[in-house]
């Protein structure tokens, strides 16, 4: 699993700095996650393939998330793309591009789907073979949505010395990959955890940007192995965090330590602070295993 | 008269180029003219104050001179602006401004102006007392206008050696800076031209892209001291350039000859070339004040 930080900056990009967007590469798949204004130039900056990204996930409709889709979409049609693109977000994204594209006369070259979301729970948004994707119902200013994206659980794996111990058939392996015992001619049953080991463990991967301190999400996303959880603010500043439905970096933490996540990723940092090395200060005295999101970063899980 | 190129690369934002923007600065007056994604950025980039940018001219409604457009609206929100901000452009542009801050809950911090054109013919779209703005309007494949900016004439410079040698009352001067004639006691009349000088010059500017090779446009454009005119593709693409209603870098020079141009500027390059010496080269075989708009590049006049 890989995650690469486009963006991580609120409000407005910046000469050095970018608004939200980031490329989660998990099990051979290439999510999008949210789309400020220049997310395309920073796809190309980080050499990620336009034509790899097929599914775009839309926290929420402000901005500094939103402003660089369309141009996205666009860039992919001048590009000749083919292949169906699909669109997450809040009811209303449809509308939002398509009248673009209609005033700007344009069209895809490709088919565009979108999926909207106006759910206040959480709700499966995405599935296939190796991946699910679940909504995380954040707490901000307009309806957002964070995003846990985890891998299923892969096959076990076969055991091959005591499979030929047991002198069991090859026609019996993928029953037993699949977690199931074997009966025996003599009508014993071997047990499937003596026939195979464990799988190698999945993975899972919270985005939750923009929202307020809010532990109603603590049970969806528990045990995550990686949380990226907004800090706009400092504790300092906590009383505007509450007040603009943003969290502090020590919130951030809270967050993480009360959802036994593995791992916390902070961003969304609030560009009126001279550098970001105190959110992780910050978060460190409530969580021991902080992360600065940074522009242009990636890591490695 | 200064213009600063924010962008002037076809089609998307990429690494190192940026798609339209300029900045013209005329008689202390700060115009944005088209504004691709990452405009903001470049203003910030080439250090112009967004509060003293008062007027948008968009030329057309495609991506790459409009993507731009939502994300400077809303920063100049999240700065505070109070002073109104006036847009022109094609019809559909408020819609297409007004349903995007509808759908994000956003709303401006100043009083915004929409101007939408639809008229076939030049007109007036702009007057206050030192400038006066026209559209010339182009051929591409959307309705597109060009602007003419013009510095209106200044007042006539008094030949103090004249009239004091005349004893003319200074009650009189204004008249004469007017271009009035003065009647003397005994009643001869003394022609304003023996009684002052010729003002500065005044300046002109064309902005005229996207647009195919387009003769129509010349009479609105004659004599203009600095013309930017659209060369998305060299001659050997001329039938590209005809098929998508571009101009090569030749018709663009042909255009400043018959206009009667002082200077042209070329821009709008499609990145499919290298690098941009051969648009001057080939303008430079028909008209011979040639320079190459360059994303950063600022020009005084």
């Amino acid at each position: 699993m890989k995650l690469t930080i486009l963006g991580c900056y609120a409000a407005t990009p910046r000469t050095l700095t970018n608004p939200t967007s980031q490329v989660l590469e998990i099990k051979n798949r290439l999510f999008l996650i949210d789309c400020g204004e220049g997310t395309q130039v920073q796809l190309r900056k980080n050499k990620i393939k336009f034509s790899k990204i097929n599914h775009i996930f839309i926290s929420h409709l402000h901005g500094d998330h939103l402003y660089g889709l369309i141009g996205t979409i666009s860039t992919f049609s001048l590009l000749g793309r083919t292949t169906d693109l699909h669109v997450y977000g809040p009811k209303g994204i449809r509308e939002l591009i398509l009248l673009q594209l209609k005033l700007t006369e344009s069209w895809t070259t490709y088919q565009l789907f979108f999926h909207e979301l106006e759910s206040k729970e959480s709700e499966i948004i995405f599935e296939d073979q190796k991946v699910i994707v679940k909504t995380i119902p954040l707490k901000h200013r307009v309806y957002t949505n964070g995003f846990l994206f985890q891998e299923k659980p892969g096959e076990r794996k076969l055991n091959v010395e005591a499979v030929q111990n047991y002198n069991i058939h090859t026609a019996y392996y993928q029953k037993i990959k699949n977690g199931g015992n074997v009966t025996l001619d003599d009508g014993t049953v071997i047990e499937n955890e003596k026939l195979s080991f464990d799988p190698i463990p999945s993975m899972s991967y919270a985005f939750c940007s923009d929202t307020v301190y809010h532990e109603a999400i603590i049970p969806i996303i528990e045990n995550v192995d990686v949380l990226y959880h907004e800090s706009t603010f400092l504790q300092s500043e906590a009383a505007l965090a509450e007040k603009t439905l943003h969290s502090t970096a020590k919130e951030a933490a809270a967050i993480a330590l009360k959802a036994n996540a593995k791992q916390l990723i902070l961003g969304h940092y609030s560009t009126r602070y001279e550098g970001i090395k105190p959110f992780k200060n910050e978060a460190e005295t409530i969580f021991p295993n902080v992360l600065l999101g940074d522009d242009g970063v990636s890591f490695q899980f």
